[in-house]
């Protein structure tokens, strides 16, 4: 019965590696809490890097001052 | 003061059925809870068919299989 | 594939009524969108009345002086 | 450590607006509770006004009817 | 049309920050987006520091630690 | 820069199941996207079994039938 929200900054994420996280969550609950991966849903959210803020300022300017 | 979200695979769900379920949760808020309308808000979320994963795969890849 | 979360105050809402709220939603999504009840998860959460604030207040506050 | 989610109607919301949205939530979780603006993350999520409901009717309808 | 969910580990957060946190994000959504208080929703989630992980461990291992 | 929000019923997860849970995701964040674990937020959120509906039914209920 597990629901698992990720949020991610949106730069480029491949379907693969989607997938590869989908997998990975699933077995994760699976193997710790004994969760059936047919009612184990995930939901992946790729978000703006202007729209997300740390350290007081969106990552979008961050990113470029690196 | 009822908050709900509402997380469905983006699947062309049409503005008419989004209407609906608008209708539809708030009616129930109401008449379940007594809520008022006004103070109710909805949120949906239309999620790609590959960033929603159950059964530990991608719901596009299950799709294509069925 | 939905996954619908519901945010109400916490103000003694009973086991009954949140079958009802359950059931209400699922049906929606039935018949609106033709999703599968198998699939279709509801999390009801119960927020305390401190921790929800509207008009800039605690609800809390508000309920008090109504 | 504290985790903001913002949702606001997608109307144009400037990149300019989303900083002062950002910088304004990191500011008062330092000042009010002592954060760590470091561990502060803030995402903003734009909903199109067709997936917002209030009073039991699409935000996109209501908005017309002003 | 705001909804704003803050989360913050549950550290004995009193009402008074709470309502500060209140007045301070509605004050914000209404000077920065021209929001309206009464339609602005702010639900403050309080999480128990061993369900709060960063850096890999829970918050309440690493708070021990310091 | 991940957040990832689980949520499961609340079945006497451990807290020993947690830090495996908190442990396993931000090593799949690193290994997959390679992010950085100090900017990977997890939050666990464990849902009272009759607050968590399937099959438009309380789990609760559900469980008991089994």
């Amino acid at each position: 019965m597990p629901y698992v929200n990720i949020k991610v900054t949106d730069e480029g994420v491949t379907s693969a590696q989607k997938r590869k996280l989908i997998q990975g969550v699933t077995d994760l609950l699976v193997n710790v809490l004994d969760k059936d991966p047919k009612t184990t849903h995930i939901v992946i959210d790729e978000v703006h890097i202007d729209n997300w803020g740390v350290s007081g300022e969106q990552y979008g300017k961050l990113k470029k001052q690196q």
